[in-house]
């Protein structure tokens, strides 16, 4: 039986109960599609990465990648799913026609991204990159760069990396030391980069690599960085292929997981035969990169998240057929699917909120960037851009921190059948495990969010994310079946709302503690968010309800609300103390003492 | 560098300052002995851990096992290292010299095999199993089965395994189905088991399997299950090997984790050709095995102990090392070493004190079974019957649950590192997992736990326990580094009380939502013992401090103890209210609603 079992009904929730996404067609940008246009999306999404894309999780994790004199090779059947992911319009359904793209809304790109990572991540880590690179050099480099590159690889006949962190410099870029020396119109690489994803590979005929540097004579730091398209094999100006550009592989990581995906260490310009072109401004490399690590770190959020969903998904299937056991009420004889067992019903209903609440979040900040870049200027469009830029390291940390959660306990559910491969889920815990490191590790997010982004404009981003949950909070805090559980999510967010002002004083007087703090506190935030969306969706569950379309469905969407909410927030009013706790034990434990 | 990382110095605080296990030459079972040639015993534990088996770490992981031919095949490093690890009395250092053991206490066996499983939890499984087959012989069998197979196995020229899981029966036992026929004075096997931790190799000359099985026209349920030793190969009455015995290998389980040890499905009698010997009394099989597998239970707790010791041990060696970006409060210049930045140190306390509470935990769970099997009759030996029989099951599920995270958290530490296999701690994660399912699920644990434990002789289990920890909280509460956090355990642990009272209340009345709960107040039972353990260790730090002895370890107790204590009780506190909450989604969720 596949493994890739989709909650198609739940993600429609999401997208057309909760969030109404068809409104998006209200938008200039979109005038021309429709709701019923993106619901085809969709659904087509979910076909193709059933039919196309599900049968190479296996393949992948059997037939893994293969280094071997200074090749990497994939296996085969990944190459053919690459071509008819490019062809039918995967990589770029949300850019413009311009260079190949399908003009969706941005949003899109997550949704299609939460099937396609569901059904085989180490597949679809390369395209995904590929959409990245390339949109890179749509949006910075020369037109002359864009005719040459961008069309092919939104075609997938190309592929993209980012080629950011070297032996040296891992999180802090600042230390990058490739080098770049102009020649002529173009400049030589040489240096080093270690865990590129996608580095190497032999599913596409070429690979296109964005790759910070440093040209000669830039200025020390962060401020000297530049971007530059490097190509494996040089690219005529007619857009044939030239001679290899002198990017060698020269190791491939042994991994936790994501066995089918080539994680690699790649040497530039070692016989000085590497031709790099500037993309954008000169030492502007860090910025344009970090534009798109914002939308890295959501999509970082969606890989943690659908691997969750098919966790619980999977531990769902086992539970209800897996026969062990007596009823411990007696309500019925001989032994019962273990779904009946109270234990596993309280794990399946922690990781179907969680699940469900992760998504939820995500489609929301998702939905929310459309906003942010295609309404007209003005207070809304700001107001949006403000809701995603705060809620993007709480994305990217929590879904990653809870994913993994999640596949834990699907594991647990599952039993001695859980730590066996035959079942898949202990595959989905050691594929997750990257997100919590990649594009920026959590510890990273934490400080990004409760230090830069409570200060930008004057707490402007902070403020949106209050007046949205306040706003929920007080629409709804007469809702019959939901009101105890909106008013501890209203007390929560008004302690957290105190609690930031203090860690900002904090981080002031006493940057160290606030250090020690930033990631708990983080979680907290993810803790309320979640509540949030999924007390959003039970209100929504709630009005069908009241119009008379009652249903399990729409009891479950009401259940999970109340339970979550119910054993989540309490712990995280807890946890929230702790930073006001006097002691310094994490800033003043002596090296020797650890 | 090995992986095998021994935090000796913090092993002998727990022995020598916290336990004072040399009391235990004391008993009238160990008067020959005294606390130095406990001392030797360590630190040759120790030294045969670094030197034999550490290196089977990385060969089990790189070769795995092999399956061909309904033969099973390890390394041969591991065959070289069982014969030695046999031959140096590893196996019965615990047992009674009458068949080959070396009459040391009790908790030495968990003393050794946390060292062992550290070095290479793979191999250990097989001599740590056989030790579990041959006591059980050795309590339970005939003089003659006793003379025919014990003496071979403590020296580890054979092995041993529990043949318990059938396809249709995991966790509860009465589903077994494999047959007994009586045939003169022993059996005829017939039937399937699977999940046989080391059910087939080629590291011995014979396996032992120690097998449950319904004797024909046996009771109904758990009263019908005998308990059989069943040889892979035959044994002669004069020791030699004769046929084999009709037990086949038919597949090897492919996991997650340990790699290294293979977990058999094994056909046992196919062509009427198995015999096996009752071991123990007629259908008091699940009895017998039962008192094998509280203690299983606690070497269960110490596989996951040592291997987060080790992912600790591993990650903070890293994060000395390790130099990227720049310190947050300025104090050195330049890029500074990852110890240094607050994030990574909160990690690392969190780990440390985790770490040191699970050992310091089981180490007194095993001190204390000394003195429930060594002490006179009385209430002193009573007392810590009880004290062991509670803190089993929190022992196997907290440490394997926090165990887990701590391996998680290491990851964390090493960032992209941690995800490569060359670091090791991935290693770790995967291995541990299976401790949170083997021996009973976590949630079986939690069953027990606040079920029969909590009722069986009137509930005299839960008052050893609160003597206790009452008891510590008395004495130490006037100490001035840990007044504040010994009130919050006195608060947390009459809280406990009021619960666990509660809870057997609802156990009564409303058992599915008690079931619903167990699970969450073990893990609120395992922050209580772990903060208490913690505590008592910097209470006896404090000590030496107060007689002159100040130094960075002693402060470290302290620390590491004040900080687990603040950051987890107000969490636990917080968690057992949600027992109270009216909310009963668990139970009463439509299943179609999942």
């Amino acid at each position: 039986m596949t493994h890739f079992k989709v909650n198609e009904k739940d993600s429609f929730f999401i997208l057309k109960e909760q969030l109404n996404y068809g409104s998006l067609c209200n938008l200039e940008r979109y005038r021309e599609l429709d709701e019923e246009t993106l619901d085809m999306l969709v659904t087509e999404a979910i076909k193709f990465a059933k039919g196309v894309i599900a049968p190479l999780q296996e393949i992948g994790e059997d037939s893994g990648v293969v280094f071997e004199e200074g090749q990497v090779r994939c296996s085969p059947e990944f190459r053919d799913a690459l071509k008819l992911y490019g062809e039918n319009g995967w990589i770029a359904a949300s850019r413009n026609t311009r260079y190949g793209g399908q003009g969706f809304p941005h949003m899109m790109r997550i949704v299609i991204n939460d099937q396609m990572y569901g059904a085989a991540q180490s597949f679809n880590i390369t395209p995904s990159l590929t959409h990245g690179a390339a949109h890179l050099i749509e949006s910075f480099a020369t037109e002359e760069l864009k005719e040459r590159f961008v069309p092919k690889m939104y075609e997938g006949e190309w592929t993209g990396t980012m080629c950011l962190t070297e032996p040296g410099a891992g999180s802090n870029l600042d230390g990058t030391r490739t080098i770049a020396i102009r020649d002529g119109d173009h400049f030589r690489i040489r240096g080093n980069k270690i865990f590129i994803s996608a580095g190497d590979h032999d599913m596409a005929e070429n690979i296109i690599h964005l790759l910070l540097a440093r040209i000669e004579g830039a200025p020390e730091g962060i401020r000297g960085i530049s971007l530059f398209v490097v190509p494996k094999i040089r690219v005529n100006p007619d857009g044939s292929l030239g001679e290899p550009n002198d990017v060698v592989c020269t190791a491939v990581e042994k991994k936790l997981g994501l066995h089918a995906s080539p994680t690699c260490a790649l040497n530039f310009g070692d016989n000085d035969g590497c031709i790099g072109y500037l993309c954008g401004e000169e030492n502007r490399g860090l910025a344009h990169m970090f534009q798109m690590m914002n939308q890295a770190r959501i999509n970082t959020g969606v890989t943690s998240a659908t691997l969750a969903s098919l966790a619980y998904q999977n531990a769902l299937v086992y539970a209800k057929e897996r026969i062990q056991g007596s009823d411990i009420a007696g309500r019925k004889p001989g032994y019962v699917p273990i779904i009946d067992h109270p234990d596993v019903r309280r794990m399946l209903l922690w990781m179907k909120a969680t699940v469900d609440g992760l998504r939820s979040m995500i489609y929301s900040g998702a939905f929310w960037s459309d906003l942010a870049l295609e309404l007209p200027e003005g207070d809304e469009k700001r107001h949006y851009q403000s809701l995603l830029d705060f809620i993007t390291p709480i994305i990217k940390a929590y879904c990653s921190d809870m994913g993994f959660k999640v596949c834990e306990t699907a594991i647990q559910c599952l039993g001695g059948y859980g730590y066996c491969k035959e079942y898949h889920v202990e595959q989905y815990l050691r594929d997750t495990k990257i997100a919590s490191i990649y594009e920026g590790t959590n510890g990273i997010q934490s400080i990004d969010l409760m230090g830069r982004k409570m200060r930008v404009n004057d707490g402007a981003l902070f403020k949106a994310y209050l007046k949205e949950i306040r706003g929920f909070c007080e629409e709804n805090r007469n809702q019959p079946t939901l009101d105890d559980a909106i008013g501890d999510l209203s007390k929560a967010v008004e302690r957290l709302a105190q609690v930031a002002g203090d860690m900002s004083a904090m981080m002031q007087n006493d940057p160290l503690q606030w250090a020690s703090h930033t990631y708990p506190v983080l979680l907290c935030f993810g803790d309320v968010t979640i509540c949030w969306r999924l007390l959003d969706m039970a209100a929504a569950a709630q009005r069908r309800i009241d119009g008379g379309e009652e249903n399990d469905f729409y009891l479950g969407k009401i259940m999970q609300a109340t339970y979550y909410a119910g054993v989540t927030l309490p712990v995280t009013m807890a946890r929230l103390e702790t930073i006001y706790r006097k002691g310094r034990e994490v800033v003043e434990m002596p090296e020797e003492a650890f």
